[in-house]
């Protein structure tokens, strides 16, 4: 991407209607726009972010052997209405509109029920089991309070996945499956070795369900983090029998706030019991199908690396997720015509600012700003060695390499 | 994709409350479902398709240099006050619905409205002009009716284009780079030699519009095609008029049935006058932004592609949207060896109906059924001579190669 042809400019100044630090370095670097509060728009780099933690989730979920598909916003009343939850004293964050043409509809918070009544349709027989189906869908909650940016938003993002088993077995096994392939992804995402496997309450469902919880200062939870086995407690669950039962040691448990980037949920028999999802056995018996959910809330991800990765020079993106590799800027005439060069190799891997109307303070600013992994100065000095300068956004450190060499890197 | 994994059937059952060919086939071969009328998911098959149909477009909207955002579909009131559009008289198609927290929102039926406040952000001065923005987004209509499955919905995919430009004279140079791009787009989809430039009303914007229509029996609109120039009249417009200021001849003019898969608009400056977007220009004169917009439906596209390149035995894909470009079947115990060491090669490129419970039959009708470019029978007889069977589902056209031959084709 060339820096004069694109539309989103970064800005000095620090918008004053958000508290939290990724909000702002976000709306800085020109990330995303706001349109309300809780409702954020993405711009082309903000998108390519979020793209790229899509494809993470998407390559993790796809090794799962589930499905990918896409339901829609708009709900049926009457499908919600039979598990009771369309009620909005049962589900409050619930969105509601009508129809012109006569009857009342609803933007999905979550999807387990048109799953679960779609899946009628495909499911009869054991032969037809295990399904794993997931999706990258828009949700809408309908929030009191919005907070943090991108973190607790009215409209977001979400990978949801659910599973539909013969019985409890079948289930659990892809259930620790799943909660193995969200601690790779979130590795992949570089949130790794701050994000921890945590016990939940298990809601109307079940007595636990098990969350992925980012240590983050301006999270919403509060954990209790046994570091060693790697293992928390939501504070919801937190108390002397859960600790007892998870064989833990109350004075080595540290209490932090925590974002929930995941979270995974045996649902048992509640839906399919409520929309008659039923299978035939081996035995020509007829069962209920066995069912889990699985979320992750890319955009909430993305708000929570830009919390943590982040310093006082602005955004910081691991290499997988940055929305380009390399920041590229030249100093001189006879530079500008190697960043031409360079460029050309690889666009989709450079921001090359070839503004002419910013200085190259601006332009050293911006790739900080931004959090493009490599900066690359191309100067008259140091082409005078045949050499370009590469610097680490992360580490700092500095490296000088023939153009050769980077050309390597790049193709 | 082995079949023997991928839940979603297909059924010889024909929908009774369907009346299009499209929508029939498109159920029965399990690519969509039916939430609601004028409501579908995206079954797994069926979501490739759509994907493959928005890549082609994305690519070509790279290609003119634009770059691609997201806008949310919750809609701030004041925004769309200021237009004018925020009332329901105006603009006859909103889903609106109500904040917990004190206020109303709506669903974004089109997006002019929020891209012109954003860019105030973000256009100052001529040095900022042009700009090119777009976006794959769901648009919410709250249509009356719904009609012929997938091509008139509630809720819909959607590639909106804007242009802002500082004077009509670089708009209409983008304006026709665009109408190019149009062609090439719906030509790489395959329905170019059907889809026909349309002049039709500019409706409040100005005199006329270029719509871009495909030959469709089932299409809500009437067009009167020059077949020789490759151009048509939208029945809206078509008068003495129209003919004569197109240099149109009445006696060549062929009536016909049609359905409306993109248009571009020049909106000049109705909508930087209502949200007051400027620019400062050469001689520090402050100048309104010259607008336009260009949408394509990408579902509604795939809904015509399927109306008109199926037959009796089904759905029939080209080959750049298939969801997959080679379906496999193996007849015989060595040839089931053989089809697993071919699937092991490509399986993205390849459905391998690997299923025990279907019978060899039920696999040649659901290859033609799901409009698989290419049927790949492996059987104990053509491996005698080491071969296997490539049939065009198109052409009918039947090849033996060599598995050698074929390998190289995957790879």
């Amino acid at each position: 991407m060339k820096r004069s042809q694109s539309f989103a400019k970064t800005t000095k100044t620090v918008p004053n209607d958000e508290t939290s630090r990724s909000a702002k370095l976000l709306l800085q670097a020109g990330f995303i726009y706001k349109e309300l509060a809780g409702v954020y728009d993405f711009l082309p780099q903000g998108m390519r972010v979020l793209e790229n933690i899509m494809q993470v989730i998407r390559e993790e979920m796809d090794a799962l052997g589930a499905e990918e598909l896409r339901l829609t916003a708009l709900q049926n009343k009457s499908v919600w209405e039979s598990s009771g939850r369309w009620d909005d004293s049962v589900l409050d964050v619930w969105f509601k509109t009508k129809l012109n043409a006569g009857g009342e509809l609803g933007l999905a918070p979550t999807h387990e029920e048109p799953i679960t009544r779609l899946m009628q349709g495909y499911i009869s027989s054991y032969k037809d089991l295990p399904v794993y189906a997931y999706q990258f869908q828009t949700k809408f909650r309908n929030e009191l309070r919005a907070k943090s940016g991108i973190l607790r938003t009215r409209e977001f993002m979400m990978k949801d996945l659910y599973s539909f088993s013969k019985n409890r077995a079948e289930h659990d096994e892809f259930y620790e499956r799943c909660a193995a392939a969200y601690q790779k992804i979130f590795a992949r995402l570089g949130i790794g070795d701050t994000t921890f496997r945590t016990f939940a309450s298990g809601g109307a469902f079940s007595k636990f369900s098990d969350e992925f919880q980012t240590l983050c200062e301006v999270g919403e939870d509060t954990i209790y983090l046994d570091r060693e086995k790697g293992i928390a407690i939501n504070e919801e669950v937190y108390n002397d029998d859960t600790i007892r039962e998870l064989g833990l040691d109350k004075t080595k448990l540290e209490q932090h706030k925590s974002a929930e980037v995941g979270n995974i949920f045996t649902l048992g028999y509640r839906f399919s019991e409520a929309l008659d999802l039923c299978f035939n056995d081996e035995n020509g018996v007829r069962q209920q199908v066995f069912m889990g959910s699985y979320g992750i809330g890319p955009s909430r991800v993305m708000g929570v690396i830009a919390e943590n990765l982040s310093d006082e020079h602005g955004l910081c993106w691991p290499d997988e997720i940055a929305p380009y590799r390399y920041y590229l800027i030249g100093i001189g005439e006879a530079a500008q015509k190697v960043c031409a060069e360079l460029y050309a190799k690889a666009p989709e891997n450079i921001i090359w600012d070839d503004r002419d109307t910013a200085r190259n303070g601006e332009k050293f600013a911006d790739a900080d700003l931004m959090g493009i992994p490599y900066r690359v100065v191309v100067s008259d000095k140091t082409l005078a060695d045949g050499k370009i300068e590469l610097k680490n956004r992360k580490t700092g450190d500095v490296e000088l390499l023939t153009i050769a060499d980077f050309t390597n890197k790049l193709v």
